[in-house]
């Protein structure tokens, strides 16, 4: 066993997608995670990347579950190879005023984004600690950094998983972990955006949608950095965005 | 019934009970709520502000509890008077290395530290948006800023928090709802401090333990300002505090 | 000598007016600051203060001459009393492309906002540190927290004024003196407006604008907080700004 | 003339000189800028880039001076080629008490740390706007986002080159203008820190000192970003930094 992984949870069409992609061609395995419900988009995702000639394994689980999480890790460690890099990559973004803000959205919000960031931080840091290396990259959103009308659950969610990202950077650097935190500011051209905003192809013309692969160079260059300069945090956006 | 209700959660013994205190004064009623196996002491602390002459009820809840939250600002609206201000002042101050930080103690303390507080600000805000005014404020700390070794769970909360405020600030206040957040940066003269801390006479002596009395004053304040002139976010900290 | 100064340098129509008018009341000498060219409204300023039955003078100064604001913080200190405020609230808000901005106007802002700050921060520290006491407040605004397009000058200026109170109160903190940094973040009540925005009257009657008196009034709470409890920092603006 | 050109004010010894380098590295001209007094150490520089078989030219100038500035830039556009990249690098890093800054000091770090960042970004904008591309990068540093005891010059002077490199961010990102920030957080290996620092060989053996070679790769990473994903800033600091 000499393969090296790569774990990305959140490894959905898009942003996870390229970033699993991105990091099979630098040679890692990359070990896909998402909801068993997605099963066979997964399946379809790894075999495309193994279909290039890249290692790329479907690992369906809840990354909410710790359990599964704990599982998940052990067998990626026994089995595949040392986590080199790990992208918690779950999005949830909602918006809902306040009042109409159920307990259960914003319980599960924080659970797909947050909590479950910090099952797979923990479970890979102890992993890591013990080598004296390795990245942990988190994708964060505009609601990192700001609250908004109608943001209370998600915003509330992505601030914690950046003060996640924040307090283990501090405290692993040290470690020899990198931990990192992308902040993506603008429209990703993923399926959800060409299925529902109708100047889609327009904004992808002009360069308005972040490409998932342009994303994925970053993760790619953040694991790279050498550990005497590391970024702990960064921004992306389009040209023309608003912000 | 003519009363105007003061609701706050959390009303430990320093600083929540110091605000219960201010509001009283002010002539509000003061519904001071705290986790029923303390119900003996808010009992005591309900006592010692009418026996001031002023006004104040012991309300033992579990503040993580959608239907108890529901049920005591329910009550409060319906026997005691329209909520004017509510104070939300939980604390879960921990601090554990990463891969020492259980899934229980991360998720409790989201669940004190933010969760109740997005409970309870929803169901105020409900109440408030009918009458197109009110005051609610939460408390920050340090960590509500900044990540720090150690400080995964506490740091995620309590960011959570403060997007809840500021999310809530932006939506509320055209609505005429005064949203405020409290960055409470140092030591508090608190029964924990005085307990724990060896050098706590010699700090309060020298004026470094922030006063709950004079915290407090800055929450009446805060519900003061006329709506032309809102604060939404202050800190406050000892003069030697070294940030 | 037994009057105690408050220095307010750019003493304006508005808020540096409201804000000498206020510290008057408080019982304090307003030493009103503003260019020489504004002599007569100063003067007028003072008088209307005094006819109050308060204490006030019209001190006219370049205040981002060196020799000149030593000159005066030497006279009040030596023929008023102690300056025991100082109140820097010198504006300079002007909006040009990056393109369009003259080397002229980006070095005049930062003369105006930041430069003179930083004199009457400087020679008013040295006489409270004999003092071990005192406060300076700085004004600050959007700018000093946030770039902008067309805001290259205004918010190079702001920012570095916020940079200096911010190291200021790190430095004098501990000996005890409080630096504190307002961000007024909306239109104020203030002659430009009301001779410029067609709409004024209609914002004013909707407590759209910011009331001169009202920002004062945290100014004078600030100076009055006990030195365990400071605040650095706080924001302020309408109940329904957009921020 | 087909060169290309990138544009490096502050090509000191260490971060300016590996910037110079990599960029020439990557086919473009280097045209190199410090004062005419550092002209011998800079044209050792050039040459030693022209000695990898790269381009680059060494051009002394105080970049201070707006007449030198629009010369130097109006000359680079002549006669070498479009100024693709420019990189504002001028570092003042000094600390004093705020009662022993002099406002000679005070103006003078200003004027190299943030006027002449602003001279350069304006007379670049310029030019590459008419173009429709081009990346401008600054050079941040942990005094630009956070004053301190001592910082009072340094740290206003980074702020406000912060705020002039967001503002132009804001405004030339429409114009595909590529406005970058980078936040060094750290000792870098330089010959100041090498000659200063007694354990900087320690610290260097440990990864402890920022590389100018690894900050570099982050400027040329910056400037190759596609459009639809854009980085404004990034931090950067070794792994047992304490921040």
């Amino acid at each position: 066993m000499s393969r090296r992984a790569c774990l990305v949870i959140g490894a959905g069409d898009d942003t996870g997608a390229a970033v699993g992609r991105a990091f099979a061609r630098e040679g890692l395995t990359s070990c896909l995670v998402r909801r068993p419900r997605h099963k066979d988009d997964l399946e379809k995702l790894a075999k495309s990347i193994r279909d290039e000639g890249h290692d790329a394994l479907a690992m369906p689980a809840d990354a909410r579950d710790e359990d599964e999480v704990i599982a998940l890790i052990g067998r990626i460690e026994r089995e595949v190879g040392p986590i080199e890099v790990a992208v918690f990559n779950i999005g949830a973004n909602v918006n809902f005023p306040i009042t109409a803000t159920t307990s259960r959205v914003y319980r599960k919000v924080w659970e797909m984004a947050a909590f479950a960031g910090f099952l797979m931080g923990r479970e890979v840091a102890k992993r890591q600690m013990e080598r004296g290396r390795g990245t942990i990259i988190f994708t964060g959103a505009t609601a990192s950094v700001r609250g908004g009308k109608g943001y209370s659950a998600f915003a509330g969610a992505k601030h914690a998983l950046r003060a996640l990202a924040q307090s283990m950077a501090r405290e692993l650097g040290p470690e020899g972990i990198h931990v990192a935190h992308v902040i993506v500011d603008g429209m990703i051209d993923s399926r959800f955006i060409r299925e529902n905003v109708p100047d889609a192809d327009e904004r992808r013309a002009d360069d308005r949608l972040l490409n998932p692969d342009h994303i994925a160079r970053n993760y790619v260059m953040l694991h790279k950095q050498p550990r005497d300069s590391w970024t702990h945090e960064l921004d992306l956006r389009p040209w023309k965005e608003n912000w």
